[in-house]
């Protein structure tokens, strides 16, 4: 599997990803992960300051579910919408696939005003199913902000 | 033509879309559309809604060269500029291509101020030309926010 | 070489340049240039009037790594950061190859506040190392807005 190759299909999760939370569909999210998963948001300055713990921490699928039925529960998606704007990966060489991904996410409110809500960069490690399909082992966003806003509990 | 293929063809034709409106080269626009097209600008409210009417509809190549002519006359391009920023398309399976590709405009000021002006997505259903060149055959801007500038005439 | 080729290649050229600024890597940005460069900021409206000269310019690699020891010396980038959306490049046609690539960053300050801080295109001329690395002939970077913040030392 060339490099060309891989890009092609890790940009196709990315889309993906985007697709599943920007339309709503949340439901779908989780199987872009592989079971035993690693999901994690952070911010660049706690990365600096070698911290570990996150804003948001996911060690499985399963955990990744129940965040979605949580916040079909709040009713979140109601008020409010994303759009994720997301780069081209740039591949790090290795046995594992892995990739820096760069977002940016725009919310959009009930009352139609749009603000920048977040920017980073994805930090991945990608596998591909028995079928070939990728998906993520690890995602870790990082956030450039490190000011948050109270409905990080959406993914991001 | 495998999805890779594909996907290299409709980004290079939404990188030439959005070259055309942001360089102010407008006279080149309609002609990323097949001559009997749909070129409709909708909101994500109106379509969750099921409202068909949209806030910009043109059926036809000539109606979007017209609208071109109209924007010539009004020269809203001599006071603002755009840039947008499109991300990967999704492919959706099936006969013709189909694919949703997430977008967003900034809009710089005479004066320099920059706002984020729209975000949104494409639905487009695309076609080969008997030269191999894809062309829009459909393309429905749904932009995220229900509020709009009244200088929406302009393409996005 | 195919345009499918050279589109994936310039590709990872410019999430690797976005990466060193955005991750603060400055010292490796040099290198993506070939050492008789041409690295120019100016604006949009700049061009428009035919003027030559640019908010920045560096004729050689070697004034690309003054201007990163400067910025070092300034101790700018403990003060804030950058996120660098790339869009796909318009490949023009050519002997060489040259692309015009749309852009935005947004800018991160230390308390969380983020703004849109520059939207543009990239006008590239690039060429193959010997052996086959594409590097920067020449990157002109043409910025939507004529409004400058006074750090724009940093590179886009």
């Amino acid at each position: 599997m060339g490099d060309a190759d891989t890009l092609f299909r890790l940009t196709t999760l990315n889309t993906e990803y985007a697709a599943c939370i920007d339309a709503d569909r949340l439901e779908d999210w989780p199987a872009l992960f592989v079971e035993q998963c690693i999901y994690k948001i952070t911010t660049a300055d706690n990365r600096r300051r070698g911290y570990a713990a996150g804003i948001v921490y996911a060690d499985s699928r399963a955990m990744l579910q129940d965040r979605v039925a949580a916040l079909r529960e709040a009713n979140i998606y109601e008020r409010q919408s994303y759009r994720h704007i997301v780069g081209m990966p740039a591949l790090r060489p290795g046995d594992t696939i892995t990739a820096e991904t760069p977002f940016l996410v725009v919310r959009t409110m009930r009352d139609g005003r749009m603000d920048l809500f977040a920017a980073g960069v994805y930090l991945d490690r990608v596998q591909p199913d028995t079928d070939g399909t990728l998906r993520f082992a690890e995602r870790i966003v990082v956030c450039d902000s490190s000011r948050f806003d109270t409905l990080l509990a959406i993914p991001l």
